[in-house]
């Protein structure tokens, strides 16, 4: 007797127990191929950066991720279609076997986009064997497994927007992904106000059986929080511009000393895909070069710009406990992927703030270290956040690319300090 | 009246006052001085690695301070020896002044030493009227800045040994800096022992009216701290050896990955100035070429490799609030540089515990940020430590390298993740 | 009258004299789309170093140059497809418009396979227009240019084959261009002989009158000739072997010092290409990857890997004006493009030597340096060679990429020293 | 009868026929030492770029030279003062054993400035001993490698001066070397006239029985030389002005394209060791900060600048053999290293020509390549010149740091195309 209470399922009941898993899977991975529809041929090869992967790595690769962890263990008889493949797009799990070198992905034109998809199809067709006739005794680790890879497609589904639109600005000729992809906010950003939280004794973390949860999330844990205040909404480009136009990017007084003296390898002072065209920002973004919408959350900014920012407002980054004991009895809406808007607009505030989730990820003053008493995933999936934990700052909240559904208060997303091609923006906290 | 009571002093009540620290400022002065003493003419002048400043530049750069935060403002009429002397040797005071580039801080031969001597006599001088004579109104900041001044040449003492080792240790010929400076331990290392602490709200930070501080060490603050296990010691050499000999270096599992990338950067997988002769390891001290005691606490490691070590002793790294909450009732004694002996050694159980302060650095898992409620202090001063509140871990307790006076439990030192010429090494934890 | 004795011909003469032309534009032309056919379209994007060219960049930028230097100046009423290509498709020639930078041809998808592909009708239907009526008092600068953009086109064609190499070649799956493409010798390489020359002055340079010409190529001028012996055939692969089985590459006495201390970036010590295969040496070719030929000449090695095999064998490389005094009558065939093996063979003697043009580039002894006299073309086109003679060595005959009817015994081409990725093998000289 | 025929000499012969050798040996040693005297203890450890070394290292090196060539082969019983220096001061001679690294000359500072003087007496005082009891079976080998050493280490004068120079320069204190170091011209540059020379065979290289020659001088050989005209005097500063304020620096068209590429990494766009103060071009000198003399030759210029400054003035830089044929008749004299002054100034006409030698070393067009029937010296003497024949350009005729007696026609100097630390210049050429 495994878990209390658990006895070993018949067959059929594993399959009851598996077929809206089927369903959810098919939909995942619809929604990925989906938003490589706009995509040219072209476009699926090339590698911007490094930190960028080809939008047909990232199609392989979570795929290979259902081949390595779900079909080679559990489906009897699972054939690769390519024993290449698993060297090819392994991302970073070393204890799986040493992965091709990231920064050669741009270098691959083959395995070709239909090899690709052929390979998707492979995969998607042994699942589909694999979750219509599970076998009973594994069930659980099957579909604990299972949830994890969809969940992991869905954070692949937020990298492809973030890749194809680092890709796509590279290009002198301004390349459009989709036309109505970033619309202009409909409605003017609320009025700043400052919800305040006192003192205490909080929790943070995963809530136990409340769902999916990556391990860095876990456990719940007892915090004490200083009282503070919390912005409403997110930085606006307006109050960024004022920001620029009061000589923010020269008053060294505001920065982190690292932030600043890195300000030389930006091609410009102001966020990324920002350009200047006749006196007036604009930004590059998936429907083209338009004007900055002073409403907008700001977007596209380094934790050092962020930082500075709140220096010159006065304020401070809030720390993720500060936004997690916020957001965790807030409601889980604001603008996601599944809207098809790839840039962050004014919203209404919606309970007590205004987009808390979606829109931009706001940066948090922590840095991505383990909870206390936190266990990674045994065996290779325990690499999946743990061996990040150095030199990365938090990120909360989910933006307009994160698919609905994926985000929650206590999700922890992690990136370097000068990252700026995630759609980060900032959200200032004070002291109470 | 700003300061509840307080009168302005007579001049006799001032100088009264001030008495007592021109005895202080001499005394850190001298041990300035005779920490150089041993130096050839040549050792001065190099800068072996852009984080190394040339032991002159130390020697005047402590010197300018003084200069700029107490006599220009203090002393009337007080004229500089050199008015070029105020940019070569600020060290990162942007507020103040565009500083000298510090990787080039080892292209200047001029000031020669003997200039830099000058200079420095010109300051005692010069502090030696403004003590004698203080004005009344201005001294409680003028001794504030002063106390700032000598815990800041103390602090340039532990770097000048820190960057004269790594210095000399560039050299083929193995220099000695001293005969006697790194002598074996006497005693063994304690066995190890798990001091236990029980879960609740503490405080940690400097308490307010319990003298000197630095301003990142406040406020005092509430933390919830959850209930662990700190080692009554730090690892040692011989334990590190069994780590390697356990192929610690090769198993990817042990590593945060930017650490175990990072790998390919050191010429060899061992701490820093460890090199192997016939089969043996050794190091370079500042005593020479000597193997390595099997007693001693490890020393000259990475962040990295502290957290690697941890990991496969199944253990984890301290946090900075348990680090303190263990420490704020231990006495502050233990190997420091007033002993002369620049090489940890073993030593017996001290109160509770061996050798939480000196002997080595203890790397934490946690991240250089600011406490709740942080104020940097006020003008180009609040520049000293708070912008590089990033990418950057806490380290605790002093090294044989620190002046005795110099550490206390709240003492917040802090380097980037991959340092390894600090005297840095690692104290167990664990969840209890 | 510009030249004597011409005078204006006739629009019907001038379509004369041009219809010979247009049909030679449309083989050069179909012979670039024929080298693409075998390509993925995945393969057009990538830019696998600064130094090669996505095929799709070269499809392009070969008709922009007739676009640039052809339609625009002479087809009146010539639209270009899209204006921005200009900018794109310049690949250096600083006086026409600021070049596109080299680096980041691989960081463009657009425009797609597809669009140049338009692109290149676009330009084959204003060429087929303009060649039928061309401009009668602008026709001997017409011919002349357009004799120069085939000729360009020619050697774009060779470049398509080594960049298309050295892209397939970063794929861990081995891609296959062709299965044909490189079959091993059907013939032994030639038993070494001298061929000897005597001192005295002797003329170099492509003879006036006798057709294209590179600038670079001309004045023909006096030059005093030392006596000389050349080989009779290329240096094999089975001697090249020899060299590395001696310790070839560890003997510092044998190098140059820049191309020793070189080796280090190299990832092995072998020839590009290289890799060893249960210990026999194998390289890939566009045919696939497959045994070295033992009696094909060596190829894909650095001027100083040439230079150093030299040595060991006693012997130094010609230099170009003793490469050029033993070709010129001798006949100009081999092994070239048109044949369809993109891999060198071993071949018969051929008048006195075997393979003197065709099969390998070989590296000369000469810095790429003006001509006694030279002038470079006129205009913008004067940047074609002259403005890379710096730091580049001479290679002489052609090789297996290169079309035939391209090459000469005056043709000098030219690459940096460490260049590897051309054809490039060596022919052995020394004192007579 | 030196050669044919020759017995071996008696002792007293041999003592007789090295005798003058030791005075030789003295006042070249005396002259190297006399060159640091201006410096600072500090000024001898640094080294401010990897093409620089400190000066404690020239001074040891030479000394080196002498031991390594002479002392150890030669004079029997022969100690070293310390067996490490072998490997510390050995520049590149990689057949006599590892060198030390050279971009980490720096790094060492020790041996001292006193432990390396003491070196230089050691080997003096071996040297005193060798030369006053020669080994009569090994005098003409002996009495060629010293003359050897000689001249090496009077390249090292040299050296040290544009070593000296160049660490000089980095300092913002604008030290100075001596205060009459760099005096303004006392005469005008003469008017610009040109000499012609005829077409037809001539010949180059050492003339055999001419004195001491570096290997690669030799042979003497012929050459085809066409017409050309060889301006009388080098370009001026006021002429280099001119071209600067012709925009010679922004004129693409005028640069081969590695140097105008190149010009991102100057930090300015003028010759080394040029500031413009209150809008007047001042340079670094040894003689401390002063305007710019624009009658003197401009002097800290790059091949690419020669070059694009020749292609300004209509005319090109004179090859090698040109400069050669017009120098062999001349008489050398000129500002040399003698006279103390280190910045070059106009000379009058001495001959045919102003300052064909002395002044500044002339870019010539021809690169650094063997002439027909090079053989190097034989061992590790060998490696002495040949082995540095790869993109170098050839420069001819000294400079005002090179010891009188050092320079002749014949002689070939070399540098990259990018070094503007020499005291290069350049004076133009055309064809006749
Ligand atoms: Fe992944
Ligand atoms: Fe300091
Ligand atoms: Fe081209
Ligand atoms: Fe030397």
């Amino acid at each position: 007797m495994e878990h209390l209470g658990s006895t070993r399922p018949t067959s059929s009941e594993a399959q009851a127990r598996s077929k809206p898993w089927l369903a959810r899977y098919q939909h995942v991975r619809a929604t990925t191929e989906a938003l490589c529809e706009p995509l040219e041929h072209e476009d699926y090869v090339i590698q911007s950066m490094p930190d960028v992967s080809p939008p047909k790595w990232h199609l392989a690769h979570v795929s290979w991720f259902f081949e390595a962890f779900l079909l080679k263990p559990y489906l009897s008889g699972y054939t690769p279609l390519d024993p290449a493949f698993d060297y090819l797009f392994n991302s970073y799990y070393e204890t799986h076997g040493e992965p091709f070198p990231r920064p050669k992905r741009g270098l691959m034109s083959r395995p070709s986009v239909e090899d690709v998809q052929r390979f998707r199809a492979h995969v998607d067709e042994a699942m589909t064997r694999l979750l219509s006739a599970p076998p009973p005794e594994q069930l659980d680790e099957l579909l604990t497994r299972l949830e994890l890879g969809l969940h992991h497609e869905q954070q692949h589904q937020e990298l492809l927007v973030m890749d194809i639109k680092h890709i796509l600005a590279q290009n002198p000729l301004h390349p459009v992904y989709a036309p109505n992809a970033a619309p202009a906010s409909r409605v003017p950003a609320p009025a700043l106000e400052w919800v305040r939280f006192p003192e205490g004794v909080r929790q943070i973390g995963r809530m136990p059986g409340d769902g999916f949860t990556f391990d860095c999330e876990t456990p719940r844990h007892r915090v004490y929080q200083h009282g503070f205040e919390l912005a409403n909404r997110p930085v606006t480009n307006a109050e960024y511009m004022a920001f620029m136009a009061d000589g923010g990017y020269q008053r060294t007084e505001l920065w982190l000393t690292e932030g600043f003296h890195g300000l030389d390898q930006q091609p410009q002072h102001a966020p990324l895909y920002w350009v200047c065209r006749d006196g007036r920002w604009h930004h590059m973004t998936l429907g083209g070069l338009t004007p900055v919408d002073p409403e907008a959350p700001v977007c596209h900014i380094s934790f050092f710009e962020a930082d500075a920012y709140a220096r010159w407002a006065g304020c401070r980054l809030p720390t993720e406990a500060e936004w997690e004991i916020a957001a965790q009895d807030e409601p889980v809406n604001g603008q996601f992927m599944d809207a098809g808007h790839y840039q962050p607009r004014a919203q209404p505030i919606n309970g007590t703030f205004s987009q808390l989730f979606g829109g931009v990820w706001e940066w948090t003053g922590s840095a991505f270290r383990p909870y206390p008493g936190f266990t990674p995933l045994p065996g290779t999936l325990g690499e999946y956040n743990g061996k990040f934990m150095a030199n990365q700052m938090v990120l909360r909240g989910g933006c307009c690319a994160t698919p609905e559904g994926h985000i929650r208060a206590s999700y922890r997303n992690f990136f370097p300090t000068s990252a700026r091609w995630p759609f980060t923006g900032v959200r200032l906290a004070r002291d109470a």
